[in-house]
């Protein structure tokens, strides 16, 4: 039963001084402040509550950078989804499971708790079925019991190639399953978290271009009580073929059709009309935005102002996990706002607000809201997920109270983490994973057989 | 008389290996291929040309973080410059060196070899002159000597606060000189970067708000021979008050009244009518580009695909320094495209063309022209500044060419920088400057004294 005294932890109201955190079986069991009692453990640092990439496809760490040469036409999002896909042709089991491991790995070293695994790669390379369902699932959930990292799994529907029920291409033969496979699917993926501590499930029926109205309605109607996570308007293209297919936008049908509600993260969400932007805020659904894959991929730039003065709850995910980073993400989401906007501290809507903290527990609220996992806060009955930051670190070290998040998030960032701790487990010590030597060098590995060097 | 052997090296026609450096008082004399010579110094990594931060305002490493927290306004660049205006109000001489020697530190560490040292604050806090008219530029030389980064110092006159000759406020008396000062500020500076290895001069009109048409033609003609640099059109507002003043928007001004050509450099140039960029393209002069900054003070998106068409030069400058990283910066600028254009690969213009390589290439030729130090390329007769990468990053060894370009600007970013050299002296080793130790800890007591902690 440690009790860990913080010199600096960041609660609900604001940064404090001497917090002590008593953590019983992997829960914050009590929160107080004062002295430390006798046989605390000192955090030499500024604690920071758990912070989830609500949303990754861990595989895609393993292509990263294979994507930054031009090709034969004008580049987009849809030149680099080809390019993924030839990627994901030549992956084995053991490949995902390597790969997803280190992105695991690196998610932790830089500040994230906690993944939202939106998984749609399921199948062989020829798009047959492996001989259990949830052979990749299983890769995924070894790869996260092997970091400590705490998983969301998030199984994919994944049923057409476009809007209208539109076949789908040889590049997403792996991903596909109609409704009864779909169902095992999830059945297999429910015993696997079941055996791993901390981990628990979601569905995620990936999109209103692979996922037709009649298959939403029924797997929301069979899962009632998951969290559901789907893709929607990340690119101008989809929205203009939602539009052509039903004569709304991608939000708008979902608005419409699906009951949006607190149960549902819609990632990405970048081309919204006002109307589509308040409604959601309003409708309790979280949007998961993806700041530095949605700068990579030329995506554009959420409303962040309008969703958030009608109280809009977001998450950040790492998606391609081209950059993996905590505060990188919050900072590109702060970025990209002030370039949209021309205007500065866009987060933060009140006078006094420090961007920083304002950016770091709006995305823990909504990153533990949309995987159901707490209030993303440091409090008794919490899971003991938290980050330790270094308050002897040059950008910090000279600064006090929230101040100190403004410091992490835009002059430190992630080379400041000195500890992560996951459901009471520390799992980085002085900036390192404590199990990175055999999982850098599996991975490792799998680049190199990947790359044929 | 070093020769070097490099695993793979970037020359201009791309990513070569076995590539023979041999070095002679501090600058390239040869370079060839094959097998190394006996004696030569293996550098087991990716060596990279010198890159310079173009355009640099060192002290405001010192406030890095204290502008995140909103106003009682709604918060943009201006509110911002208020910030800074206070913060640079307590600042001492010893204030001054001791931030700027970390600064450059830092940007050694993280992949510059050389600054362009915007120098514009002079005097003492209460804005009369020090005893010595270049104490504050004698300081940045002390700094530059302390970490032996490349600098060419650019002494900033600024005359007035606002366009049309408008008064200057109290926050900016450090800052302000006449032409007689100016002349003598620029001759003391001479001195200084003569008795410096490396370094060189320019001068810096600081806008059209700070220097009257007048004035800026009289600095232009006592100095034919030196490279100018002038802040121009970054925010909105100044446009406006431009045309208000002038009927002409910055850069159009310039361009007809200044005779932009290649000695030139322009900070900023975000805001552009298509006409006003094909021109400034055409006319020689360096977009002095600032990704970083511009994103954090929420200036806005530089046209690059209509500037790179046009064959305009680019540089890129850490300008406020609230994070120092040469590849984040060129990272930030593709991002910002890609944002701006909602496409990829955006400074790559040809098919194949490696967007990693093209942005480093790019930054590097025209860093070096706009701070008149050849051509920013490894070759005969180029100073001996490069960049070695770890050729065993994880990011980095299962690649090769310029797809190792790629990942280090959008993967594997500064942490893959293991030496840095400038002028033949081995600066940076391991990751780290060979002075960390007495630099960090000048520079820490410098930020305790500055916060009152």
């Amino acid at each position: 039963m440690p009790v860990y005294h913080c010199d600096r932890a960041l609660l609900p109201a604001g940064m404090a001084a001497d917090v002590l955190l008593h953590v019983e079986e992997g829960r914050i069991i009590d929160i107080a402040h004062g002295a430390p009692p006798a046989g605390a453990e000192r955090l030499a640092g500024i604690v920071l509550p758990g912070l989830a990439s609500l949303h990754s496809h861990a595989f895609q760490r393993g292509m990263a950078g294979l994507a930054e040469t031009r090709g034969p036409t004008d580049d987009t999002f849809w030149t680099w989804r080809q390019v993924m896909y030839r990627f994901l042709g030549a992956l084995t089991p053991e490949d995902v499971e390597a790969i997803a491991a280190f992105a695991y790995l690196e998610m932790l070293e830089r500040g994230f708790t906690r993944v939202g695994e939106f998984h749609y790669l399921h199948h062989d390379r020829d798009g047959t079925p492996y001989a259990d369902i949830a052979e990749l699932a299983w890769r995924i959930a070894l790869a996260a019991e092997a970091t400590g990292i705490g998983l969301t799994l998030l199984p994919s529907l994944y049923v057409h190639g476009g809007f209208g029920g539109a076949p789908a291409h040889e590049g997403q033969r792996r991903f596909l399953n109609g409704p009864d496979r779909f169902a095992r699917l999830v059945l297999a993926a429910e015993k696997l978290v079941r055996g791993l501590p901390g981990a628990n499930l979601g569905i995620a029926p990936h999109s209103l271009r692979a996922v037709g109205p009649e298959e939403l309605r029924a797997v929301l109607a069979t899962h009632p009580d998951l969290p559901v996570h789907i893709h929607a308007a990340e690119q101008l293209r989809e929205v203009e073929d939602c539009l052509a297919w039903s004569g709304m936008r991608p939000v708008e049908w979902l608005l419409v059709h699906a009951g949006l509600d607190a149960r549902w993260c819609l990632i990405h969400a970048t081309h919204l009309t006002a109307r589509e932007s308040e409604a959601l805020a309003r409708s309790g659904a979280t949007a998961g935005l993806c700041p530095i894959t949605e700068a990579s991929l030329g995506d554009g730039i959420f409303d962040g102002p309008r969703f958030l003065d009608c109280g809009g709850a977001f998450g950040i995910g790492s998606d391609s996990n081209i950059e993996i980073t905590a505060p990188g993400e919050l900072r590109q989401f702060e970025y990209n706002q002030r370039l949209g906007t021309r205007s500065r501290n866009v987060t933060a809507r009140r006078a006094g607000e420090s961007t920083g903290r304002m950016l770091y527990a709006r995305a823990a609220a909504g990153g533990a809201r949309a995987l159901r996992i707490g209030e993303g806060q440091l409090a008794p009955g919490a899971a003991a997920d938290f980050v330790v930051l270094d308050r002897e670190a040059v950008d910090l070290a000279h600064l006090d109270g929230d101040a100190l998040m403004d410091a992490y998030i835009f002059v430190a960032g992630a080379a400041a983490i000195r500890e992560v701790h996951v459901g009471g487990r520390r799992l980085v010590e002085a900036g390192r994973h404590v199990r990175r030597g055999p999982i850098e060098a599996a991975y490792r590995r799998t680049l190199r057989r990947l790359s044929g060097l």
